[in-house]
């Protein structure tokens, strides 16, 4: 069962128009939010950047909090997954003539929840695979738009390479990933790019800061170069539906011993037990 | 009447599965084609553009040249403009799970036409106004994809300042409009920015250039600066629904007498000529 302007239908039945911006134009905003045992994991942190983002696009927030969150209960009652995503879109809404900007439309809100398999663990402790791509995408990337063009084509790259996620470099430091956002480990001490234009705010990006802080870890919010990454201690990604993923392997080059760190360890235990709360 | 994956519909009918990878990532292509007195102009041109982005996609093209100019004929044959835009759009097709990158899959296959509206000859000649702004798109801007926020953000720029187009900056030299590109005039030598991936490789450009070797013009595929421009005898902008404009005002700044220019009234006269076959 998915949710559409409204109505709670079957994925087969839930269309919309030619029309719609989002399929025109791109012109809309996305969040994935995790729910575990029918929980639902940083639900205030979720909607408060949907707002941002549908602030700075000058669409009108067609729910409050509440509202979304009762949509969210209805999808998930009707779901059958131990762990899931929310995806909700919400877009400009639908035109008659197709124009490159129009007002006052009714924004189009689509909600569906989605499985996220697990994991194995020896998997996620023998780490994973990535490669390195100039960032090409625009200079807004802290809005999570659906004009994804950019990170489908690099994404489909990292599929041909056979590795978990592409991370991006742009004037000689490293943005972010493909949908993740990249951490470092250097002597015990942890870097993340700083939140600014040209990278996606993640919560659990703030999630995994604000554990090191509890953990009494340094962690500085400033970028860093390649050759730093490729000379890290460790290196992770993080994304609401990956949690926190070890990185041992960049541009088929061993990142030290190419073992998952003590570091990212210690830092996903304890999202675990947050998120088992 | 549009035409929707193989069917002609009326637009009311029109409708796409929210599964739609053009709805959910902007992962499509789209071209506008114009048609005066039901003859289509630079047909050829434009489906060469749309294969090569097809491409670009690795998204397989649906039809060949007959097949898409059947398709047209069928449209146009139903619509009753006397100078329409064909516009059509061609995504990767329709997902069962929401993924970011998908193979084979059927494309999702979208033709409509729009009227074009007839500018007052006086209108024209007056001139128009534009706004700069620093170019903030990504840097495949070769490609002509749905994935159009950016652009998007920039013509609702436009429209709150009550101007015709906004002229992008990038590293110091313009690079072309929100939805057309640029040209300059200096000392009876015209200026426009290569062909490279920060440009959309307009046909109305090719156009332009054609027109102008033909009047024996020197015209120069180089990139200027914004004080290039600001200094320039004329600036005008080309796209394939505004034809030729001139634009005699930026950033609320005369450009020289604030007229449209001799040369962009030979082009002009070229380019109706032509148009009027």
């Amino acid at each position: 069962m998915i949710f559409l302007n409204g109505k709670y239908l079957s994925k087969d039945d839930a269309k919309i128009s030619v029309m719609d911006r989002g399929f025109l134009f791109g012109d809309g905003v996305y969040e994935v939010i995790p729910v575990y045992q029918k929980k639902i994991f940083s639900l205030e942190e979720h909607l408060q950047r949907l707002h941002a983002n549908l602030q700075e696009l000058d669409i009108t927030n067609p729910y409050d909090n509440s509202e979304w969150e009762n949509i969210f209960t209805e999808i998930i009652k009707h779901s059958s997954f131990e762990q899931e995503a929310i995806y909700l879109q919400v877009t400009r809404g639908v035109m008659n003539t197709r124009t490159h900007y129009q007002e006052n439309l009714y924004p189009t809100v689509f909600v569906e929840s989605n499985k996220i398999s697990n994991r194995d663990n020896n998997e996620i402790y023998a780490g994973y695979s990535a490669i390195t791509e100039k960032d090409e995408r625009w200079s807004k990337c802290h809005i999570k738009s659906i004009s994804l063009l950019a990170n489908v084509l690099s994404i489909k790259n990292a599929k041909k390479n056979n590795v978990e996620e592409v991370i991006f470099i742009r004037d000689g430091v490293i943005t972010e990933g493909a949908s993740s956002n990249v951490f470092i480990v250097k002597n015990n001490q942890v870097f993340t790019h700083p939140k600014n234009n040209l990278i996606l705010p993640g919560i659990t990006r703030e999630i995994s800061i604000r554990i090191l802080q509890d953990l009494n870890i340094e962690v500085f919010e400033n970028s860093f170069t390649e050759e730093e990454m490729m000379s890290a201690d460790e290196i992770w990604i993080t994304s609401s539906t990956r949690e926190i993923l070890p990185i041992t392997s960049v541009n088929s080059k061993k990142i030290q011993s190419g073992k998952a760190g003590p570091l990212w360890e210690k830092v996903y235990l304890s999202y675990q037990s947050i998120k088992n709360g």
